[in-house]
């Protein structure tokens, strides 16, 4: 870890710091910083040539999920060649659905697919929560070694799929762009589906505790497919989940950040959650969603921006944080950095936040 | 067509008549009605086994869309089975860009493909509107067909797709669920982009006029893929072509009705077009839609509520009406209605529509 360490020391100056010791954990308090802290949703990702080298020395997505020093290596990556306020360790939202036992395999192309979909209640009880941290050591083992490299101002992120994202890809097999198997779903079998999500919320709870047990400084619960849903079954159906997993982490001096995707229409119905920061894309307002959560927001250029030129990431970057609350605000993409951005988008994008041109 | 009339007659009374001629018109036009009319996107379509065996005569969806006298017969199949208060051409929105040069595919399973994606600004240039209705007769002779067979009450709808859903279709090539190819284009070429989204809005005023005169009596602006931008984008390159293509019908004496996918963020944005009906899915609040635009509203339930049990689409459906506005509301579902719902779910909506259980 040497080597990284030193690396990290001479990486490029990512510009004063506040007297917190990490940026990124003071704007989760709102807490004044003297600038928004910044990183990006999958930045340890294919857009880095050595992500790219690491993952195919570990041959596969899985292998390289499942082997601590090469997790950790690709979650340091992205700190060292751009000085992000925060790491967030390498790993994917349905690693910790094999204890669970369910099978899932990640092709290189379509996204993951699960081997067997869950498309009955019966399947949807046979789920059962494994003992604490059984069958994700490898993560926890990960998180600390990436603890252990990382300057003491950059903030290290643990992470879960939220409960109704986690359900979408059991039940429709993959990742499904109208979720209309899992909606069917719910609209059929409301309690048993509702019982599904209360399972998975319980099993999350217990891996981000494993995960701040482990070193995590910060917990982000993502529930990419939020939007499929209106708000009557989010509110209804989503939202007990989400309270009974964030619930499970009260005793716990973490901050806790939910990311909404396509969620504009849901900010109302998760105010209440006991959330630190509220994540949200670029079709929800950062001020409309932090002044109807009294929440930290997180957020939320779109990630196509970075396809276009250095000076429209610039340009879109400087007006999203002057729009931003001044408090409580960590600028990100408002969804994962696709794979083909070139590097210059995300010096563009950093260099805007850190106030440059 | 004396045949298609007469199943017409003998089809199961759909209840009360209001005096207008069509209840659905009188929706559009925020005219007092004694029920919401009903209509489904997509009802014509995969879910019904007369239109199956049509498609099959027809050979391919292509052949179906461009033969009036099947594209007629599978408008009026919907009509015949359920009784619907408007019916809406048989066709498809990438059917008009074919006289611009446009060519592309359909094959059974992943949506349409656009055979050479327009990835440049120099290729969207080289796209030129055609002169009135030259390229897309059959949709005209289609029309005439519908009419003459259509009940007076029962109203028909023509169509176009919104230009930036055409936009993303030409630069993703076919359905995507990132757009992140047609939105790289409009941040590296926005005035390009721009200019194209005109274009398009050009060619579809033409192409909704031919159908008006064909025999159209309200014409529907497809914006399915609204809901891939912010706000900011959308009022910014979208709303003006949308302005531009529907100002072109001002002279017309036809409802028009804007329908916005995933665009709960975007009510606001098409407030002050020149629209009497705004379509919403099943993430946009139906009151809070009407409120914020003073247009009638048409929707909105999810089609995947329709895979469920008849009692849950009863249900929802009642939840629904009678959430909606009095005056200025057509029933529908919020989105295209999915190819294996089965036929008693949409018994099962109407009757819920028109009062009974």
């Amino acid at each position: 870890m040497s080597q990284q360490r030193s690396s990290l020391v001479s990486s490029s100056d990512p510009g004063p710091r506040t007297t917190d010791p990490s940026r990124f954990l003071a704007a989760c308090r709102r807490q004044p910083v003297d600038r928004p802290p910044a990183w990006i949703m999958r930045q340890a990702g294919r857009y880095l040539p050595e992500y790219r080298a690491t993952r195919a020395e570990a041959g596969s997505f899985l292998a390289l999920c499942r082997n601590p020093e090469l997790a950790a290596e690709v979650t340091l990556q992205p700190i060292r060649r751009f000085g992000f306020d925060a790491a967030i360790i390498f790993s994917d939202i349905l690693l910790p659905l094999a204890p669970l036992g369910v099978h899932f395999a990640f092709p290189d192309e379509g996204g993951p697919r699960i081997e067997a979909p869950l498309a009955r209640p019966e399947e949807w009880e046979a789920l059962q929560p494994p003992a604490d941290g059984v069958g994700t050591s490898f993560v926890a083992e990960a998180i600390s070694r990436v603890r252990a490299a990382l300057p003491a101002d950059v903030a290290l992120i643990g992470f879960c799929g939220a409960p109704w994202t986690l359900a979408s890809y059991l039940v429709e097999g993959g990742t499904s762009r109208e979720h209309a198997a899992v909606k069917a779903a719910l609209f059929a079998h409301p309690a048993e589906l509702g019982a599904l999500l209360l399972r998975l919320a319980d099993a999350m709870a217990l891996y981000l505790r494993q995960q701040v047990a482990a070193g995590a400084q910060a917990v982000q619960v993502f529930d990419s497919w939020a939007g499929a849903l209106a708000e009557r079954e989010y509110a209804e159906f989503v939202v007990p989940a989400l309270a009974r997993l964030l619930a499970a982490l009260d005793d716990l001096d973490v901050p806790r950040i939910l990311y909404l995707g396509g969620g504009a229409h849901l900010v109302g119905a998760v105010a209440s959650l006991p959330i630190d920061v509220l994540g949200v894309d670029w079709r929800t307002d950062l001020t409309r969603a932090a002044l109807a959560t009294g929440k930290a927001v997180q957020g939320n250029l779109d990630p196509a921006v970075l396809l276009s030129s250095p000076d429209a990431v610039s340009r879109a970057t400087r007006r999203m944080t002057a729009a931003a609350p001044p408090t409580g605000y960590i600028a990100n993409l408002g969804h994962g950095i696709l794979p083909h951005t070139p590097l210059a988008a995300v010096t563009a994008f950093l260099d805007a936040v850190r106030g440059g041109q």
